[in-house]
């Protein structure tokens, strides 16, 4: 069982509503910080461990400072990503670029910031010393095809656009050597929000055998294996969370059984995990409008899927507690909704719940990656403010919710940008 | 069969690339205005007839200007798109708005703005009368429950959040019709991609009885019904468009049926379509920058799904041509890829088409309704311009593509503010 938490009192969440309405984003600094301990504790017999935390999940150049204070580096996959990560003050080889179909001014940021180069392609090669020159750390995204089964999120690595087959990877470190590279990485990310401790240890025994058929071949050396992220979280309170110390045990016996012999024993571990590190430490905050009975028992939100697509997209579940009713029965069966004008603008679907009066504010666990990060306008709905409350029980606002004059920003046509 | 045009040829479009590069939206105003024309054509028979152009599929000013101009109004359903249809020119009674959930100050929004309302739930006559006022024409949104199936996209009503039941919507009649209200519109949308003649004269006749029942029981008029939109596009070549002259003279027929003797033989028939406007009439254009062969063959664009989400949503398809390749035979087997770090951000899947060389351009078709409207930031990716094709043959920018200040435009913590 996952209990599901929220840092601040009624009386606290209150107080900021007055300054802040709903509906917005809430990170809890303290939760961040744990979650990134834990995963480093896992990994705290490695020679060297890095989590290059996957700024897709969360990105907040003020989640990626704090991030960064902590000894987190950025898995970027984009070129606004590099600049949030820069704007994060992370820079050089604490960026990782892991990008596919990357364009050529992608990767010429990334070696203006001198971040570490993951090559999703071995046409990759080539096209990165033409458009922007080669790095000094290099690094191949490993596709597994058949050998891992994948799931539902991330689908079967052979129907997988990522990385490259195995043939092309021994050919693609020895092409990279051959035009004079000396620093190398290893990486794959083969998993997305998996709880199983055994997947991970199969992954990581899979790189490792690489890695060292890899040194075998062609006499290279591996600073690093990158394992890739995919640690899941509970959204579920039925859920049990993913135990990281039997992960971090599990990939310790591989590595001392593969690496160590391979002569590969100074060589880091790396993650880029986002959920793991922000997923529980975020919350969507809402407030009760409307209460609607039809064929149904609908409660009306002041947040739809522009603030948190996650439900709509893949049917997810996220916990729902309704403020000052935490302890109450849950006698009520309601679909939750919001505004969008789609059907599957629902965030629970038969969701039993205390009796939800209009008012209510209502908080949506588990939204602290892949929440504000995939809003969209669709429908001509707004992203909402992010708001982080730091361990001193501050709140900061560290991005400000979007306005109308926003939404019209790219908008030319004279009779738009003068009749608002 | 439909055919699937492009309005440019090779060397327009390479001129029009010089100077705004791909990806962008490009829309075609001949098509646009014929479109409309269609529709308008086959409801000539009616007492009036009256188009909102569902501004969700193309929420453009420019876009909704030319439609004004061509006899349409707007359907609303969020504050930004009131401001959207003010912006392109459209006020007043042109402007309907159907919404669900609906907060406070969009109501306020379009009673400002002298919309027409249309109201989702019987809760929202006290919610609009209390927050807003009640307006001078007042439609309610009827749910027709197990009467209809619905469909995939839209789901059954009785599943959908939207709308009242036909015990309520008798209600709410009487009630507005107590507190004042004298003119009066029904409204129904309970289709979406529809292509079958039948499932619009269904719901017309389903809706003209509900009119005459109403009639009958509280002694109202109807200034309008309005049969919602739902009209779809043939988006796979083998598909047939929707006979519009057929649905028109199905839905005649009903309306003398039905509406004539009930003495509604003055009530304005409308519609609220988005796709069958724009959907056919819009191309997102795109070159291709990467060609990858793994376990499979992909082509990767600098387009993702963040200009066209269509088919990583709904698995939907979009035709593809190869510019200056249309007659070539399609005897290559690709992945047709965007760069999001997502699997399934892929425009086609296991697609015949011709040998695509990097540089090649693609023009991805129909994507003119829910299209560049549906564009995410996720990855940090950003949404392109759009241009309209003019009657005369010039190009238009009518949105400009957005920028990694755009991207940073919300984020106010300082250190992101500055080190961009």
């Amino acid at each position: 069982m996952s209990e599901k938490i929220f840092p601040l009192n009624r009386e606290e969440l209150l107080s900021v509503i007055a300054k802040y309405p709903t509906p917005f984003h809430l990170y809890d600094e303290g939760t961040i910080k744990n979650n990134l301990r834990a995963l480093q504790e896992a990994f705290s017999w490695a020679p060297e461990f890095r989590e290059y935390f996957a700024v897709k999940a969360t990105p907040n150049p003020r989640i990626l400072s704090l991030l960064a204070a902590n000894g987190a580096g950025a898995d970027c996959s984009s070129l606004p990503e590099l600049l949030l990560s820069k704007a994060g003050g992370i820079t050089g080889e604490k960026i990782m670029l892991t990008s596919n179909d990357t364009p050529a001014d992608e990767f010429q940021q990334a070696i203006a910031l001198g971040a570490i180069i993951n090559l999703d392609d071995i046409s990759h090669i080539d096209y990165l010393e033409q458009h922007a020159g080669l790095p000094k750390c290099l690094s191949f995204r490993y596709n597994p095809g058949n050998l891992i089964e994948g799931n539902d999120i991330i689908g079967k690595p052979t129907e997988a656009k990522y990385g490259l087959t195995r043939d092309q990877i021994f050919d693609a470190y020895r092409i990279a050597k051959e035009k004079g590279v000396r620093r190398f990485g290893l990486h794959t990310m083969v998993v997305s929000n998996e709880l199983r401790t055994e997947a991970f240890v199969y992954t990581a025994k899979l790189m490792f055998n690489l890695a060292k058929e890899l040194k075998e071949a062609l006499d290279i050396d591996f600073e690093f294996v990158n394992l890739g992220g995919g640690i899941g979280i509970p959204y579920r309170p039925e859920e049990k969370p993913v135990d990281l110390s039997a992960v971090g045990a599990g990939i310790k016996e591989a590595f001392g059984a593969i690496m160590v012999p391979a002569g590969l024993s100074r060589t880091a571990v790396a993650t880029e995990s986002g959920r793991a590190i922000t997923g529980s430490a975020g919350w969507l905050v809402a407030t009760c409008l409307h209460e609607k009975k039809t064929y149904k028992d609908y409660i009306g939100l002041d947040a739809c899927m522009a603030n948190l697509m996650r439900p709509a997209l893949y049917g997810a579940y996220h916990h729902i507690t309704v403020v000052g009713k935490e302890n109450a029965l849950a006698d009520h069966i309601y679909d939750v909704t919001g505004s969008l004008c789609e059907n599957n603008d629902k965030f629970a679907i038969d969701r039993k719940l205390p009796k939800i009066d209009i008012g209510d504010v209502v908080v949506i666990h588990d939204t602290g990656a892949h929440g504000h990060a995939m809003g969209f306008n669709y429908n001509g709905k707004l992203r909402s403010a992010e708001l982080l409350r730091r361990e001193d029980g501050t709140i900061e606002l560290i991005r400000r919710a979007e306005t109308t004059d926003d939404y019209f920003a790219t908008l030319r046509f004279a009779g738009a940008s003068v009749a608002i």
